[in-house]
C-alpha cells in the first residue's frame, strides 16, 4: 500500500466511522429525530455497523485500521512502525470530518435541542440561575456524547480500567483475525465478525465509560465539540479527554503482548 | 443480462423491497397489529432485512441494483448508460407493486387505523372542527410514512444534505463490494453485508428524514398513496417529494465521484 | 438422501424449530420468565435463529425444508413428489414434539400463568361471570399463541392474503437459493440467509396473524395445545386453523410457480 | 494441539467469555451503567457476541470448547477423554478470571448498587428490619445475577430439564458444525453460528432459569462471588449451584447420544 492509499483510506474510512457512530448517538439522544429514545440496543449495534461500513468500505485501500490502538499493535506485533504516523493522522483528520458531517446530517436537531425554551432557559440566553445551570447542562450533555464518552461513576482508575480491558478485548480479536483467515488479509467475514466484536464490547463493557476504545474516535469529534458554533453547549470536558486515549493505547500494546506470548 | 432479465429482476425485487420494508412501517405503526410500537430497531432491521431479502432473491436476475441512485452510480463508473431506463422502469414499477401489496397484506390495519372514532371522527366522517382535524392528521400521518418519507424538522438544504449523505455512504459500500469479492460480482455475503450497511445508515442518519436513500423506494409508494381508496387518508405531500428523489441522485453521483478518485 | 435420513432430519429439525420458536413465545408472554415483555424484536428474532438452528444442525440428514410449503414448491420445481409424504410427517410430528418441549422447558410458567387468581378465579376454578371469563380468556389467549398463530383482525380473505403473501417471499429466497451457492446444496450461508428472510418477513409481514408461513408450524402445536393437560387452557380455535394450513401450502406453490416463470 | 495450548487458549477464552457475559449483566442491571434497563434483547445478543469474540480469538489455540459439557460431549462422540481434564482446568479458571475482570471494569457499578442508601440501608450497614432485608435484596440479587444463574419458579425437575434441552440444543449444533463446514475444524462462519445458536437458547429457553447451558461459566462466577469483598453482596446460593453443572453436562451426554445415533 502506497502511503497516499493509506491516508485516503483511513481518512475516509475514520470520517465514515464516526459519521455513522456520532450520527447513532444523535439520532437516539436529541429531540426532533424519529429514532428518540431507541435505546442502548441501537447505541451498540449503529457503532458496530458503523465500522462494518467503515471497514468493509475502506480495507481496499488501507486495510482499514480506523482506531489508533489497532495500528499501535500491529507495529508492536510485526516490529515495523514505518506507516504509524500517515495512519494516525489520517485516522484523526477523517475523525474530524465525521463528526462535522454528524452536525450537518443533524443540524436542525442539535439547534432544537440546545434552544429549547424548557432546556436552556430561551435562544440564546445565558443560564444564571442554579434550575436554568441544571436544565443547560441537561441540554448540553446529551450534544457533548454525541462528540465524545464519559463516565457514569467518575473514578479514573476504573475508567481507565475499563477503556484498557474493552481495548484488549477489541485488539485481541483483530490480531488472530489473520489466523481465522488463513492470511487472506482482512476478508468481508472478517469486518463482519470485528463489528459484531465491537457490538459486544458495547453491550458488556460499555456500561461505564461508553467505550471509546479508540483514541481517535473520543479525541477528534471532542476537537470538533469545541470548534463547532453550537448554541449553549457548554464545555468540551479536557479534564475526562486524557483516559479515552491513554486506555486504548495502552489496551493495544497489552493485546499486542498477550497475542506475541500466546498466539506467535 | 437480457433487457427482460433486468427488468423482471428489478420489478420483483423492488416489489419485494417495498413490501417488507413499507410491511414494517405498517407493522410498527398502525393500530391491530402485533408489532405496533416495536420501535426504531425494528423499522432499521426491518428495512436491511427488507434490502437482504430482495437483493438475495433477484440479484441471479438483474444483479439487484433495486435503487436508481445505485444504478446511475454504477452507470458513471463504468461509463455504461445502456440499461438504465431498464433498470429505473422496473424499479419505480416494482416499488408501486410492493405499496399495493402492503396495502393488501395491512388491509384491515390501515382501515381500523384510518377509521377509529376516537381519531377521526367515526367512520367515513369528515373532520369539521380544530380538534378533529388534528385528530385526523394524528391518523393520517403514520399511513403516508408506511409509504414514503418525511422530515422531522423541515429544512430543505438539511434534509437534502441528511439524504445525500446517507446514500453516498450507501452507494460507496456497494461500489467497492467488487473489490472486495473479488469480481465474483454480488456474492451472498456482499448481500449480506450490504443490508447491515443499510440498517447502520438507518440507525446512524435516518432520524432527520427516515433515509429514503433511494429515490424509487419514496416516489413509488407515494404515488399508490394518491392512488389508493384509502379514507381520511389526507395529502400525499407532494411539496417535499423532490427531495428523497434529488438527494440520493445526487448522493450516488458524488459517491461515483469519489469512488472513481479514490479506488480505481 | 435416504427415506429414514429424511424422516430422521425432519423429525428433529421441525421439533428444533418449534421448541425454539414456540420457547421464545413462552418467554415472551408468560408470567415468571424473565423475558417476558420483551417485545416483538424478541419475538422475531428467536423465531429467525430457531430457522437457523434447526437447519444448520439437520442439513446434513435431510436438506432441512422443515416446513410442508418449502417440500410442496420444490416439488412443483423438480417434477419429484416421491418423498414428499415422507418429508410432511416428519414435520408434522417433529412440530408436535417440539411443541411438547415446550411445555416441559416452561411447565412452571405455564402453571403460574393459568392460575394466577387474578386473571382466572382461582387455581381450578371455572369461570361463571362475564367479568371472569373475560379475564380467563386474557390468561388463555397468550398461552394459545405460544403453540399457534391467530389474526389481530379477522378478515378470512385478507387473513389468507396475508399469509400467501409471507409465505412467497419466504419459498422464492429458498428457491433461489442453489442460484445462490452455484450448486452447493443448503450451506451455512444460506442457512443464516434464510434465517435472516424469517426475521425479516416477521417483521414486516408478522403484524396481521403472527406468520405461520409454515402449515407444520402451526397445525402441529394446535394439536399439543388440544391434547395437554393445561389447567383453564380454552380451546384451540380450530375455526381459524384452516388459513395457516392452506394460506402456506399456496403461497408455496404461487412461489414454485413465479420460480419457474423467471428464473428457470 | 498441545497441552499448553490447549490451557491457554481455553482459560484466555473463557475469560473473555465471562467478561462479556458477565459484563453484559452487569450493564442492564447496575444502578449508574448506561445500559440500565436495555433489556433481554441486550442480555441475549450480549452472550451471544460474547460467544463469538471468545471462539474466534481463541479458536486457533484450543479449538474453543469454552464449556465443560462441550469438551464432554466432543469425548464421547470421538471416544477420545485424554485431554478433557486440561480443557475443564482451562474452562474453570478461565471463568474465575473472568468474573473478576467484570467486577474490576464495573466496580464503581457494584458499589453504587450496593450502598445505595434507599436499597440496603446504607453503605456498610446491616438489614435489620424485614422492609430492609427485602430491600438488600433487592440490591443483593441483580449483583448475584451478574455472576451466576437462578430460576424464576424454583422446581428442581424443571429447572434441570430446562437446562438439558437447551444444552442437547447447543451442542447438537455445535457437533454437526463439522458436517456443515466439512473437515475445515471450527471456521469464522461456524463460530458466527454458534453465537447466533447461543443467542436463540436465550431468547426461546433462557426465560426459566437463564440458561447456564455451561457449567464453567455458572460455578466459576459464583465461586468469585462468594469470595470477592462486595459490601452487602448476600449469599451466593449453593442450593441452587448443582442444576446448571449437571443439567449441562447430562445435555451434553445426551446430544452426544442423539449425533452418534442419528449423523453417525
Amino acid at each position: 500500500m502506497s502511503s497516499s492509499d493509506i491516508f485516503i483510506g483511513e481518512t475516509l474510512g475514520t470520517a465514515i466511522l464516526i459519521l455513522l457512530g456520532g450520527g447513532v448517538c444523535a439520532a437516539v439522544t436529541l429531540k426532533a429525530s424519529k429514532a428518540r429514545n431507541a435505546g442502548w440496543l441501537a447505541i451498540t449495534f449503529g457503532w458496530g455497523f458503523a465500522v462494518l461500513t467503515a471497514v468493509y468500505t475502506t480495507a481496499p485501500l488501507s486495510g482499514a485500521h480506523l482506531n489508533p490502538a489497532v495500528t499501535l499493535a500491529l507495529a508492536i506485533k510485526d516490529g515495523d512502525w514505518k506507516n504509524v504516523p500517515v495512519y494516525w493522522a489520517g485516522q484523526l483528520l477523517g475523525a474530524m470530518i465525521g463528526a462535522a458531517l454528524v452536525w450537518i446530517a443533524y443540524y436542525g436537531q442539535f439547534h432544537a435541542h440546545l434552544t429549547d425554551r424548557e432546556i436552556v432557559g430561551g435562544p440564546g440566553a445565558q443560564a444564571t440561575t442554579a434550575k436554568a445551570v441544571e436544565a443547560q447542562e441537561k441540554g448540553a450533555g446529551p450534544v457533548l456524547g454525541v462528540f465524545s464518552t464519559g463516565p457514569e461513576v467518575r473514578v479514573a482508575w476504573q475508567n481507565l480500567a475499563t477503556e484498557i480491558i474493552g481495548t484488549v478485548v477489541l485488539v485481541l480479536a483483530v490480531l488472530t483475525q489473520g489466523l481465522n483467515d488463513e492470511g487472506n488479509g482482512l476478508g468481508t467475514l472478517g469486518a463482519l465478525v470485528t463489528a459484531l466484536v465491537v457490538v459486544s464490547i458495547g453491550l458488556s463493557l460499555g456500561g461505564p465509560t461508553g467505550y471509546a476504545i479508540n483514541p481517535a474516535r473520543d479525541l477528534g469529534p471532542r476537537i470538533v465539540h469545541a470548534l463547532l458554533p453550537l448554541p449553549n453547549k457548554g464545555g468540551s470536558e479536557w479534564g475526562y479527554a486524557w483516559i479515552p486515549v491513554a486506555g486504548p493505547l495502552i489496551g493495544g500494546a497489552i493485546a499486542a503482548g498477550i497475542y506475541n506470548v500466546a498466539f506467535a
